[in-house]
């Protein structure tokens, strides 16, 4: 993997970058869309590249339960098994483990744990995570680390910081490096000196590109921020730094400008799902009955295959009945909103004017249900 | 509307046709999918015409009651509300107000009955039915008829019959013409002399095309194409005919070869979201296990997009994991092999080689979970 900045804001952290895969090239800061089960709900992998999507994220904690790495790598891959051309990135499995599955053991070998779908009883150690990522074949995969829960006492973290370290540095032996980028993640809770201290010595170590995780985990939004600002001035220049799970698009934008290159969340597809969009001017909940004969897209401003060919009462329509039509174009459009927010910021980010960006954009964010 | 035959069968009453209506034309004998509440169930107008889809079916009744034939009106009509530029056929909403709705009184002035979602009161007679579906705006509209039950005596089903022509009438005398062309439905039951009796009333009458309803409510097959056979000959040869909610391939072929020219049938749509795929071979149960590392797509004959793009294991993923995509590339493939069927069938036909076609077909349909 490459990584080459092209573009440094003269204003704050921000930067606009490049990232070379196997699977080819994508600019930072970027937005992967959430393929949790091997799909990203509701779209197929058409529509994301028709909505300017030019990296996902899959999950490995799901993707072994079922339908199991192995039968994935048998069939070539993920790429191959979902007909995705595009890079991909797996997480570890580990905030999965601590969010989803029953009866977890944690020791310093790894986690012992129960399915959350049968019940049937699995371990993964940082050994087994590198494994299954292997068999997967992602672009970019992550260590294994332990997330920590929220809120959680000072020793429980520092614990869990040495941990993440100690799992770190052995997911770096296992890994041949053969087309996979290895990216390390940042624990330490709401803890700037653990923060601190894990960025420290993941960086010592030397992967690829860095993660924050552990956040959106029930933080408020300041605690959130100012985590991630504190965090990135210890995190290498020259190397992509990847925000795990965050999140609202004034998130991003705050983000980016604290120097974060990477993001996902599932926030677009979850929320176009319940009927939430986001639009330039706010949210707009679609059932809401002022839609109901409204013949204008769900937002004028945007050029997405939804706002193209469908009206706000058609979709209300749809969500109304309950049609699976309406979570995939709902889907289509707020996944668009991202890719475009996150390209409208590279232009900021490139004519410096990252600052002016945030405070319209902040201004316009505030409506709720727009006209 | 213009109705041209381009080749007659030599081997049977089957035909080659071609319809021009205001959306554009269409082959016959065609099939078309259901759009019951304004979108054919997890597609997209897209999707239905890169299926080969020509004309689609949709229900007075559903949008009668939502989103309200006057919003669609309002908006532009049927086709531009689901953004779908071909042509379209609504139903009167007959059959739905006696399967669907609760506490229903039939009149000769029309029928009162309770919406199925709320439980509002509501009437419909012919010429409500008229105007409701002219505010769709669709190509082809239904006359409002009568659909017994099953099973069901002779003397219910001879009033029911009378009734249908006393509507019929009234539906005629309503109806401008300007775009929309009429079709009378055909009714009485499983009784071959009131078939007779209804069709003859109803061409006496002179419709635009007629069709064959009250099939499919529960009689065995062989009552079904006999009753069909049977009824066909008493409509005119240059009218189009519609058989009015069959079925199963295997059906289609049988009705074809009886003179039958179009069809809908909510099987391949609906099966599709169950799992159930049609396949040159026989049907296909995705969710078996033998398809869980089948790399192979459902059939090596098809060229819809699900066929060119997936494989059988990925497939049963999606299926098993509940992901909404499955449910959109099993209708894709179930669709197109309804379309890619009926293209098979206008080729046998031209080719006067329908006999042998219906042996070839029925001895591939026989297998179950295909290898």
């Amino acid at each position: 993997m490459d990584f080459n900045i092209l573009h440094r804001s003269s204003e704050c952290r921000a930067r606009v970058g490049k990232i070379e895969t196997p699977h080819g090239d994508f600019e930072t800061p970027v937005f992967m869309p959430v393929g949790t089960q091997g799909s990203v709900k509701a779209v197929s992998p058409q529509d994301l590249d028709d909505a300017n999507v030019r990296i996902i994220l899959a999950n490995t904690y799901h993707l072994y339960l079922r339908p199991g790495h192995k039968v994935i790598e048998q069939l070539g891959g993920l790429n191959q098994f979902m007909n995705w051309a595009g890079p991909i990135l797996t997480d570890s499995g580990g905030f999965q483990v601590y969010s989803l599955s029953n009866l977890r053991t944690i020791s310093e070998d790894g986690v012992k744990f129960r399915s959350h779908l049968d019940g049937s009883l699995h371990f993964i150690g940082p050994e087994e995570a590198m494994k299954i990522q292997k068999s997967l074949g992602g672009d970019i995969i992550m260590a294994f680390d332990e997330c920590a829960p929220y809120p959680c006492d000072y020793k429980y973290v520092l614990n869990s910081v040495k941990l993440t370290s100690l799992w770190a540095r052995r997911c770096l032996e296992c890994n041949n490096g053969k087309g996979q980028s290895l990216f390390g993640i940042v624990q330490g809770g709401m803890y700037s000196d653990l923060r601190e201290m894990s960025a420290k010595e993941l960086v010592e170590m030397g992967f690829d590109g860095y993660a924050l995780g552990g956040l959106s985990v029930g933080e408020n939004r300041d605690t959130r921020l100012q985590i991630i600002k504190e965090t990135t001035p210890f995190l290498p220049d020259e190397k992509p730094v990847y925000l795990m799970g965050v999140g609202a698009p004034v998130d991003l934008v705050e983000a980016v400008m604290s120097g974060i290159d990477m993001f996902d969340c599932v926030m677009p597809t979850r929320n176009a799902r319940n009927g939430t969009l986001f639009t330039t001017k706010g949210r707009l909940t679609i059932k809401n009955a002022r839609y109901v004969d409204d013949i204008k897209p769900i937002d004028e401003n945007c050029q997405c295959y939804t706002c193209s060919n469908f009206s706000r009462a058609y979709l209300r329509h749809l969500f109304m009945s309950k049609e699976i039509l309406a979570y995939r174009l709902n889907t289509i459009h707020n996944i668009y909103y991202y890719t475009h927010l996150m390209a409208e910021m590279k232009h900021a980010i490139k004519e410096n004017r990252m600052g002016l960006f945030r405070q319209t954009f902040d201004k316009n964010q505030e409506q709720q249900n727009v006209e």
